[in-house]
């Protein structure tokens, strides 16, 4: 008996100014009337692999069994290849460029099991230019599986082992603290670290209350607080956020303003200090 | 017998940029599947509680039968409850934070019958944060009501008459006019006022067909029109809006931007002069 | 037999910012529970009637069988008559305001074969404003629709001839080239040209390998290729995009912000000069 999806989670950089998300979900509806389409985003900066990878292992905790489409593709370039790659015994299928967007949700959701790249074109959408590959290739291949097809008649096998892997930056231990460095700004400016209380206490043995954090030319003794609001009104410090990483925040503020952090910024951790834990507000400070 | 729901409403801030929307949806997909999300917005800006009380309340007359969930929750305070409140005989359920987000809503749907604080942790996702209530308690209850369970069931009753109530402005009679505020400003610039054309007729009596506005340093005589054509390309004026209130508008143009009208500002209506009505085009009048 | 629809492909410039999109669909699911809804964009410029039909033409030879709905009514103007068109022998049905955003759509589906002025009140949303024809008049149509209601049950025939017709621009060949303009800019920055790579094939004779693109007081010697990656990293050049029309585009990059080009911009097509193709990376040019 072959095994069916209902359930595709969509994730791109296609943005929600054209038709283009609207038509990978039109092709999908003609050919696999069944399937739910649950939107993951499509406000992945264009091209930008890596907030897309993140994006999408944050979600893979919570998806559903069924596809995953991914379709985040610099350049669309011929050397890069598009692949279905299985995992959980079938659970889960994830489609999309192998250029790394798709593997840290891969690793996720328990490895690459089987995987094969989508070079059968008989199988794609025939369209005037070759350039829209969510429409072209994963929408009609993500048909095909939802409605029963097996992985390995949409395309040829390949060793999933051989996959671009991902590019989680992991943080260093030096010095007694962590190099870490800040993975995403969430919408509210919420900065998330590539690290979790969890290692730091495994690292610093006791229990952790403050942590001195180190940006550019900046050093503060932050509290480590379970919500925003522990922080208090406009105060800063760190929150375990909820992926269980530590994430610099303002309470109902935004800390990437107030406190100039970006993503990819380098941020390092040491055991906190004596001195109370900041909790002036940061709007107090001169500000851009 | 108990009662089901299929369909969950949804409104958020928390954006098109990320996958937060997304895993929330997922997660109601796993545990009910039958139910179909409509999502009203999730471009609530961040932490904004009234804008998103007042977006709730202009949907909930044409909402169908089901489960609302706001998710507008700024610091995520510790202080404040997560509620679900029952309407209108059980045809809709409220899901929220109960910080007055909801209350315009569930006023205009009959007002609160039963309630409960969201605190049976056992029901919620167990996650490795706990920030992100959507995804952790929202979605999970919702799971549980479409599915059967009952109100009192997913939580610990509550006074419904203690619920945290909105702040809709309400505009004062003085001088024989109305001191009002702009309530919302649209996408297209129009700016939504906190008073109908019926208050305007109850307390001057007579049909009202010119308005004199006052706003800033600025005083209009506008017409009071049934659609945006009948004030004329580019004029400005009042139109009785999509949801029976007066706004402050330009006929193809944004009067927001032309008249620099801003949400919250104050404006104040009397009964129009003898003067005709301005129809010269807003936009000969100089400009920012 | 009457027939009905289980699909709303939606295209509007209501934004995501506000609840207007979640409740058009909440009065289709009201009345027609069955359908689901695919939005093709919500995004498009307000009032931009024409970014609007130009996206509804790319998505159509996409769409499923079923209904569209097209709102974007720059002044919502009392003169233009809202109609719903249908094509296909009834295989679609397209729903708006009959100032061209339909046309071209309409045109791609075969044509308008019956038509129907939306003028019977009674089956309208009775709502306290008239402006929000999606809401109060496009969504209680589709859904009449969509339950098997004829065509001519839900207005006052007109003759499809009379609609008024739309605004594609058509490319004009003089001295030996091609005067063309920008139709559209995407998110990624490529600029889509009213032409095809077959229209100068067909004009010039030859393959094309190398087209001379002026706009401004630039021009270009750019090659002609299937793909962004054939461009070469940051490169620019003409690639045939999912649409089969000739875009400047640039690889990895914007096109239209390195090379300052913008939606309407006049561009000319020459027969590709001798000299070799640029290939220079953009990025080294002077940038603004």
């Amino acid at each position: 008996m072959s095994r069916t999806y209902d359930t595709v989670s969509f994730l791109s950089d296609l943005g929600y100014e054209s038709e283009h998300v609207g038509v990978v979900k039109a092709v999908l509806r003609e050919s696999a009337p069944h399937v739910v389409v649950i939107d993951l985003t499509h406000g992945i900066a264009p091209f930008d692999t890596r907030g897309a990878s993140l994006s999408l292992a944050r979600a893979v905790p919570y998806l559903t069994e069924g596809i995953v489409i991914a379709a985040v593709d610099p350049g669309a370039s011929s050397e890069r290849r598009l692949v279905a790659v299985e995992v959980a015994g079938g659970a889960g299928i994830f489609i999309g460029p192998d250029n790394g967007v798709l593997a840290p949700g891969v690793a996720l959701a328990g490895g690459a099991e089987r995987a094969v790249v989508l070079d059968r074109d008989e199988l794609h959408l025939a369209t005037p230019g070759t350039t829209f590959v969510a429409r072209d290739v994963f929408a009609p291949i993500a048909a095909l599986l939802a409605n029963g097809e097996d992985l390995f008649d949409v395309g040829t096998e390949i060793d999933p082992s051989l996959l671009l892997p991902g590019i989680v930056p992991i943080p260093r231990e030096e010095n007694g603290g962590f190099a870490c460095e800040v993975l995403w700004v969430d919408r509210f400016g919420n900065c998330q670290l590539n690290v979790s209380l969890d290692d730091l206490e495994n690292s610093w043995v006791n229990p952790v209350q403050r942590v001195r954090v180190s940006f550019g030319d900046t050093t503060r003794n932050f509290v480590v607080a379970q919500s925003y609001a522990e922080l208090g009104q406009g105060a800063a410090g760190l929150v375990i956020d909820s992926g269980g990483l530590l994430c610099v925040a303002v309470d109902s503020g935004s800390a990437a303003e107030q406190l100039r952090l970006g993503e990819g910024q380098q941020v390092t951790l040491q055991p906190g200090g004596d001195e109370p834990a900041v909790v002036t507000p940061v709007s107090l400070r001169p500000s851009h």
